[in-house]
């Protein structure tokens, strides 16, 4: 069981990161004097250090996280000194900009737990490219694969959604600080500078723009934590079907199982079926998050407030779905005997024997389509296509062709159907190796993607930090 | 009323084409021979040219569209040839070839929609980014802003839309051609050679991953569209807002009002409430998309062939809005004295009064704020704070600062304030100029975004027919 | 592949019906002359004549079906004489009563469809109620238990859908016609005859209220129509699994499969996904019905029109589902020597074996389960607890208890088992017939209900039928 | 800020109340001796005492509140007693009935504070039945009304909310005790007691039921609130919109507006606001409910616990909402005289117009339509239509009426169309008087409901206090 703390939590060191480098604007452009900014950047220091060692924390009897430190700041400072740090902007601004300080670092979190969930499926991948799995539609075995192939097929999805992070730093990283109520100011702030100081892009062009959509950049995440979450369920529903005693391919680590309070022998799946439930929830915050925007007159709206509380959630439930999957995936025992067994039962072979009995024989495929359904009917109660059934087809669509038993038996075995998969992105031996080798390419990038995130912010720290030092040794 | 023709429709040419460039892979690629292949690929020409002279039509006693194509061709080629179009290929990986080059093509045009939108917007703001408007929040007039303001904020979002339209194509245009039914094909078919055919960057590099998310980039659409309808709704209620008997800043023009069936005095604003309609619908359907996806085992699922027809219905319903909307936007009379008027009303001058006090005096902005607050009551029953209720209050707080009437005065006039607005993003008139040509550049580049990949398009069609031609001439 | 009528195609008979009931009162209450009324009434009849034989139909070319039906009738009658018939009422009235007159259809006829699958459900879990099958908890089996308990499960399910469609009937059998355009009418009309004539309850006791919401009705069904949804999306997901090569516990008739385009051996559950990609369908248009009601100001407003839409899209693709789950129940072959011998595998008779180790020993619970714990440990590698397992784990747990081998067996037997199962709503023989004949009580109920409305439906026909003769006679 | 507690929190009272029931039954029918019963039972008072007294507490040490409880009880009693609680029940079951008390005991909440703005709406609408208000459509002013009217429209709707509140009773308040994990046990348990003493209808006849579909209360119940919260928006938005400086008609006062951060003039509608932004939440909520559903295998799924957290959120966040409403509307100012004046203005009486002509003169309606709407014409530039364009109007059509310049301007006086508005739901004096006592009789049904609820529960209460001091005075 857990204590949720207040979502403003969250926001404390994003608020006093603001507040200082909105204070250094103001003084920088001379709006309040380079003294009272010291004193109000001494003042902010003295309250994040305080955090910091513990001695203070989010009071709840304030209204928000911006009342508690303008308040404590006030009490620390006078009001004719601390009563200058809300000059030339409003509430409104300063929210935004809390949150898409908040925002912008859960994205590299989610990013750095992603990037981690792909390296272990293309390591599987790598590890089993070559063993046997019986591929399904329809929930029914369809043809040949091996079982890197899935597992590579899951790391192609989350390469795709860890884009979608980038596309969210692309669409938002601007800064809202100086929108203030949605209309601007008359005083001569300089975006440009608070801008660079929070490690945005640059100022938003247009004050009115992100305070009216205050629920954008939450619901762009929520979608992409959600097309997230629904791939993970998808990894995870196929996991627990593979897991079933009927299909006892996989065995789950008892460290990522539950027991039962009242059946002895029990050994569930829960962290896979926490990860389906959380796809669902996912979806219904964005439906919310939506839905705040829906009909929204222009202006600030205190209606949009919701979607702070929602991200929130989404990412305290989600995040770590990723991570908590690598565990899964690294710890699970795999029985490929049993994945084998499989590979030559139920007429799985039937595709690549109707292939090569087009290819070789230059049957259309249409009608070596039909010749093999016939083969499939005449080989009933069989796990494959009998040479006789075979025999007795071709015969039948009056096909003069000539089939060698071996030749009907080598099409429907698994590692000759393997070495015979020569399409690209199939699990053929040198086509898997090229997927996986492409794929490792693209996580690169994406890794460099996730540093070059976090040596930003590391930047824009330093950066404020270089001016808070200039205006506290009294320059200007 | 309408009659709603079946999904396949939409799908037609884009399976034309998808045939054709199929057909030239297994010539070039040796998998049928070339002879087959030219007497296929004329085939599918006639039909394409029947489709075309309107002498046929989608059949809706066929399955679906894919159906009736190869089903006319064996009729006129007879199976020997027709049944090996099929080759190397499933149903599975032909229908989302299909629906790429269909959604390929949705995205052009609603970009296309979606640039003349913001085109409408920027030339209004333009004509109107000096004329006062009474900016809200909280739906109560907040700050003096120009209805240019307004309309500029309302163009910024949707550039952001059609961003979010790239993104679709950055994450989604790779070929699905060679996936089969989910885990490829023994055939050495070259999917590079059908993918720049079809116009793509290049083929999927694991075959069940595009099968399996088949609700994925119809659910990625569908979430940009949602937005972009969230956003026009936004536009849209303003509009109507305006357009009350008691707001009466704007009039919409006949073309795009309806009257009652039993009011004779009645003047609707039916297109912006059928938008509104709209962007609750495109929630739903972005919903029922995620829903399709959640806890989807591996491979091809059934289920997934809904998406089809949710992403068609979002299309039809939602793409005209933007065009739409530029309609209303165009051909809506302004009362600019009405906006104006309110300009002057229920204090609306209290913030710029409160920072140029602050401003001028020295006051810390805390202390401004309590003194313009104490004046506001004391001038209840006007419109804006007096020279009296001013000095009244400052005297009280015990403000050692004088101020004329003059200044009170000025302070609150609605030309003063926007003369005075210098944010970056705000209403004044050097910024808002600033702010719009930033906006066009950003257009610029979206409108060449488009072009090119209108041209890409008309690329890969006249690599295809080069193909076609050469085959055609029994080269190969 | 289907083209989609207009949706007013649907409402031509409601329409008809409202516009005859309307006019016997106009008549009745002398808004109108009877002599008018009675030309109204023939012009009605013959149009409606037209449609039955198929000489007229909906035409596209209008802007309604209402207005299609008035115009016809002016076509014929004039407008001295048709243009009465819009008299003290509104296209709103008229619309949101013809969806109500439709709606309640399409209850009667889901309640239908219904009926039968919860019959089918009983019959079959009667059939096989003693038939060992091993119960499920998060996917891992949990207890034995009888393959009708499961069946019975579903059919208990159902029951509750359909009295949600009751409900449906208590919340909005009342009606609008007289709502006018929201606020009423100064004629004099008698609402309580028109509602008569129409079957409703009773008339609308605020003219707003139905007019402002005119999703909601059609919100409250599209939940119902998605809970259902979701129940046979559970139904469907099982039998799938069940159907798997790798549970092989049932098999499903070729009626109710389809092949594959590419693998001869298929054998698709197609009806089933069809099922849970509709599930997932239901789900996103509740969300748009709802979020078309969020924020909308009082009196009509057109968003609402899309309720008309949706509803009609959930009831084309969901009323059949249960008629379609029948099917597939009544024809798939139940292998229950493969759920049998399921029930003696990985240890699932453990949690019996406890409880009666408890029962019979008076050991507390948390101690047999311990016990129990352990004995599956020493048993590892086997299906069941073994004899000498036990003993060692009682020794171990200082546990004073002696216990037979046969003991040890007999409580992990499937039919001991389910013969032991003595709680109400278990699988145990007396049990399980228990609840099948409440089960039964309740749908005569139901099945009660459902004929009731519709000779409700034929008492109101005939009720008007009677008022359109006497005013035919020249009564009044 | 706030810090929210577990959810398992809100589960306390009701896992002592199941403890203590499930106790007494296992006792009564011999299942554990009636001395460790009694002995149980008063350990499960003791900790009831310490948590009463605030001396103990939920332990969020624990894995949930079931375990801290059986756990504390272990403490103080040894397993050899406290470890016979667990028998014949499992975790599945045992939390499936705490939700369904809490759930019930929200239901009863949500009812009370729903019959509140019921009272608080009829009330205001008596007192202002007879004021007049320009009834809108489409946002536009479409007939006069009375501003009781619009309320008792309110009114109506929440008296069906509190309906659908009554129906989830019927269909849940059903006793899942004795479902055990899902499949039932072998113990001889009697659920009537046990029902009976948590106050439910009966036991549930299907363990397998409630287990699986642990997401449907919670989505019954989500959907019903969500409707409810969709008609609190629309009120919501009315009434903002009706607090414009535009519109002007009411005031909100102080006690339910907020002020600004930095605009000193700002009064914010910020409770109609957050009502409208929960009705969003709301909506995903119950989308994250379903999508639970979809697809769910047999038996308990983990995914199902995610309806526990969503369900409490639900009733955090919009429980209070109809009470806050109460009190925005008890509190606000009504401006009759603005309200009035629109009354006469854009041609609002010109329905009232066109009908007492089509009465007066006996002029088809659609006639009386076509010279009004030219009369509107003609009257160009005024509030309502002339005498001059009327006369003019009637003229060019061929009309051959006498109206005097009285009746032309009576009949679009907002007094004269109040007592002209004869239909059933009006705005008519009589007929609104008559809705008013018509939804005070619902409303007292109600409120009888809402009491015999609360009833009901003591009775319980009291039955299972008489059982519990009969085991503990050593009789069985």
């Amino acid at each position: 069981m857990t204590t949720l703390p207040p979502a403003d939590a969250a926001l404390l060191p994003y608020d006093l990161w603001v507040n200082k480098a909105h204070s250094v604007m103001l003084a920088k452009t001379g709006i309040i004097p380079s003294a009272d900014a010291a004193k109000i950047l001494r003042g902010l220091m003295a309250i994040e250090k305080q955090i910091a060692s513990g001695d203070r924390t989010l009071d709840t009897a304030y209204e928000d996280v911006h009342t508690q430190i303008e308040s404590q700041l006030t009490d620390a400072l006078g009001i004719d000194v601390a009563g200058k740090l809300h000059t030339a902007r409003s509430r409104n601004d300063q929210v935004v900009t809390d949150m898409k300080l908040y925002l912008r670092d859960q994205v590299i979190l989610l990013t750095g737990y992603s990037i981690g969930l792909v390296q272990t499926l293309l390591a599987l991948a790598d590890a089993h490219k070559q063993k046997p799995f019986p591929g399904f539609t329809h929930h029914q075995h369809a043809m040949v694969t091996s079982f890197g192939h899935i597992l590579a097929g899951f790391a192609s999805m989350i390469i795709r959604d860890i884009k979608r992070l980038e596309h969210w730093s692309t669409l938002h990283n601007t800064s809202p600080l100086g929108n203030a109520a949605s209309y601007g100011t008359s005083f001569p702030i300089d975006r440009y500078l608070t801008s660079t100081l929070l490690g945005f892009d640059g100022p938003d062009r247009n004050s009115l723009d992100a305070i009216t959509n205050r629920w954008e950049p939450e619901a762009d995440l929520a979608f992409g934590i959600s097309v997230l979450m629904q791939h993970l369920s998808t990894v995870a529903e196929t996991l627990m079907l593979l897991a079933t005693p009927e299909f006892g391919m996989i065995t789950l680590s008892d460290e990522y199982s539950t027991g039962s309070s009242i059946m002895p022998q029990k050994k569930n799946p829960d962290p896979l079926e926490v990860i389906k439930g959380k796809a669902a929830f996912s979806q219904g915050q964005l439906m919310s998050l939506l839905s705040l925007g829906k009909g929204s007159f222009i202006g600030y709206n205190r209606d949009s407030q919701w979607a702070k509380y929602i991200i929130m959630d989404i990412f305290r439930e989600c995040s770590p779905s990723p991570a908590v999957l690598s565990g899964v995936l690294e710890t699970m025992t795999i029985h490929h005997d049993v994945m084998e067994k499989w590979c030559t039962k139920s007429f799985i072979g039937a595709t690549t024997l109707m292939e090569q009995l087009a290819a070789t024989a230059g049957l259309p495929m249409r009608r070596a389509k039909i010749v093999v359904e016939k083969a499939v009917k005449y080989s009933a109660g069989k796990n494959s296509v009998s040479y006789r059934a075979m025999h007795k087809a071709l015969k039948e669509c009056n096909c003069d062709v000539t089939l060698s038993a071996t030749e009907v038996k080598k099409w429907q075995d698994p590692q000759t159907i393997l070495s015979l998969a020569k399409s690209t992105g199939g699990p053929g031996s040198k086509q898997i190796a090229m997927s996986l080798k492409y794929m490792h390419r693209m996580l690169k990038k994406q890794r460099a993607w996730f540093y070059a995130q976090q040596k930003r912010k590391q930047d824009a720290l330093m950066a404020l930090n270089s001016e808070v030092q200039h205006i506290l040794k009294g320059g200007e």
